[in-house]
């Protein structure tokens, strides 16, 4: 149907047609850093948005949705180092300046950028440093520099892209992230933005993100859709020629091919959790339904039991059933069979003999992978997470409001 | 009404009627701990009990389950280092022969004791050494023997106990519990037992407990009624000669004395946390619903950030606004006000100026009060929970199957 590709070192300017850049502003304390990205397409898109479900929300993420919803975005721009984040009136009055200063240095309307502000919370952008900072940037085809613009504990920046080739065309589906909302790290808002050239409806771009928003970023764990500036912006511009039509086998490539940037963004975003040393795939089958599924999935991958177990590469299997059994979906024991690192340790109600200091240090890998058939019925899901370190902690406790 | 006077030292002994007793049998490794513990009264009882939620449950579990609804109940036997979870049909058997053993020994039939298992999972019970255990045990006023009995990685036993005057009488209200539900630790499932020599009806005991312990032992946080062995068992055997009634202002009185007993246990249990080094009360007022005031009490109680930001003494507000906001509670920040240790922080969505080293080193104390009120309705709820430490990680990454 289509061919998809991975692009090494792709990221949101390998669609054609977007261009981003970066300033380091002085907003986050280490010196030098990048903290302020521009990303903005030089045409027209449809653009589609998911954000965080948190009543609490950080004073970017009310203006972005209203601007998702209207319709006729064309980039946004983002700050790491403070989230703007329970700033009340202020706060929204700073985020519509910051999208205005970027929208006119771009000679574009207001209302065509989005805005996002990730950091520490309770305390009003610096909006000097932020001025300077979207004056000094320079747009190109700099997608690394945006990706790394948007940190904040992030180790490394993140970024995927595919080449998507059909019968007829070529297109270019391209992203960025940061941060881990599976430990929903107080610096680590997750953001993640992804451009493409194909051209699609608005409505039927909103559906298919949400839908894998859901299978993917939704699926780093139980907190992961719950900071307070969580957002995901999707950017089509049709630069390519190509185009995606409802119900036609250039939907389902499409949905193929954006699943597999959401999916290794997502990977990398676990795998760089705060403290982490494994990334943890929690692949569940056999649920008597898909919510079922995901309940599970989730409830293993951000269980702390089953975290800390996989930092100690301890086969801890009993924990990995137990954090199953209080998932809320429907879990028989004799039923269940589940594996780890692709050993069978239990299966329907069995505990099978296996050898312990092999499958520990099978553990010692940078991937651990999970799997749990319920023997019930037919639904499945995969969950993402990283392990519970002393790192975490340290991390967390250490830190300075 | 009634005067309500704690018992220094007391435990599920302090009632009249009760006797308890231990023995060593080796099932924990570390050599001569106490690992088998008995409990029961004297004369008949009404039980009450509230069991587990999870799924996955131990064998234990629903033949205790099954006792006390059938009634006639009479004591407890009651092992650790090994949960006797995930074990089969041989597991059932297991903990039918253990129960039978003791009520043989006790005179009683073997419907008239209950049974529980905390420790590890996925292993057989070794059978030779619980039937050695119950052997040796003596029966006895030696509640704190058994408080040691159904400890695992509990650091002290935990104990509390009552005595209740009423303008007639006198009675008698003293338990012991283990285990931190909190935080699901494998070793430390949740047992609490509470013993009394009030006479009460049954079917009213019940309520009652079911209500209290969602009020206390089901506050310790998200996770607390999730572990596969969560067992809370009370015991009234009416030896004081004195009775509650429903409706009466004796009803009243008995829950007023039972929630001390319970409250006291969980901030003992909460205290006692794996690696824990500060108690943490959430107390929230001003929510639309008793549900809500739930919900928002128990997210911010065990949210990993709120608990890390207490092991580093760090005045971190906005990570408690942040859990409260994603908790699925009606919460609006303009109308929320926060305090920490008694010092208000923000009040109705205005951020209040605050001396950080002296709230920083008022956060050293060993119990933390954050204040919630969201100004919205009348419900209030308190959570308990405790902060997460390396040593928490370390516990449980480092400890093996």
């Amino acid at each position: 149907m289509c061919e998809i590709r991975p692009i090494t070192g792709g990221g949101v300017t390998t669609a054609k047609g977007f261009l981003a850049g970066a300033a380091s502003a002085g907003i986050k304390s280490n010196v030098g850093a990048l903290d302020v990205g521009i990303l903005y397409s030089e045409r027209e898109c449809s653009v589609a948005g998911v954000f965080t479900t948190n009543r609490v929300r950080s004073a970017p993420v009310p203006v972005s949705q209203r601007r998702v919803k209207a319709g006729g975005l064309r980039g946004v721009v983002v700050n790491s180092g403070c989230a703007n984040a329970l700033t009340g009136k202020e706060g929204t009055a700073d985020a519509e300046e910051m999208a205005a200063l970027a929208a006119r240095k771009l000679g574009l309307r207001d209302e065509e950028m989005a805005v996002a502000s990730t950091g520490i919370t309770g305390v009003r952008l610096p909006m000097v440093k932020v001025r300077a900072g979207i004056q000094a940037a320079t747009l190109g085809h700099d997608g690394l520099a945006f990706a790394r613009a948007i940190m904040t504990t992030d180790t490394v920046p993140k970024e995927a892209a595919v080449a998507v080739g059909t019968p007829s065309d070529q297109y270019h589906i391209g992203g960025c992230a940061k941060g881990s909302g599976m430990i929903e790290p107080n610096m680590a808002t997750m953001l993640a933005y992804v451009t493409t050239d194909v051209g699609i409806e608005r409505d039927l771009l909103q559906t298919i993100v949400r839908d894998l928003a859901n299978e993917t970023f939704n699926m780093l764990s139980v907190d992961g859709d719950t900071s307070c500036s969580d957002t995901l912006l999707v950017f089509a511009n049709g630069a390519s020629g190509a185009r995606v039509e409802a119900g036609s086998d250039s939907e389902a490539g499409f949905q193929q091919a954006l699943r597999t940037v959401f999916t290794e963004l997502v990977r990398q975003l676990a795998r760089d959790g705060e403290g982490a040393k494994h990334l943890i795939e929690v692949r569940v089958s056999g649920a008597a339904s898909a919510q079922d599924a995901r309940l599970v999935a989730k409830t293993v991958a951000s269980s702390s039991l089953v975290k800390t177990a996989v930092a100690g590469c301890d086969p801890n299997w009993g924990r990995i059933l137990v954090a199953a059994g209080r998932s809320g979906a429907e879990v028989d024991e004799g039923r269940t069979t589940l594996s780890l690192q692709g050993e069978l340790l239990f299966e329907r109600g069995k505990v099978l003999p296996f050898d312990e200091a092999a499958v520990r240090s099978r553990l010692e890998a940078p991937e651990v992978m999970i799997g749990v058939d319920l023997g019930i019925g037919e639904a499945s899901a995969k969950a993402w997470g990283c392990d519970l370190t002393t790192d975490y902690v340290h991390i967390n406790a250490d830190y300075t409001t």
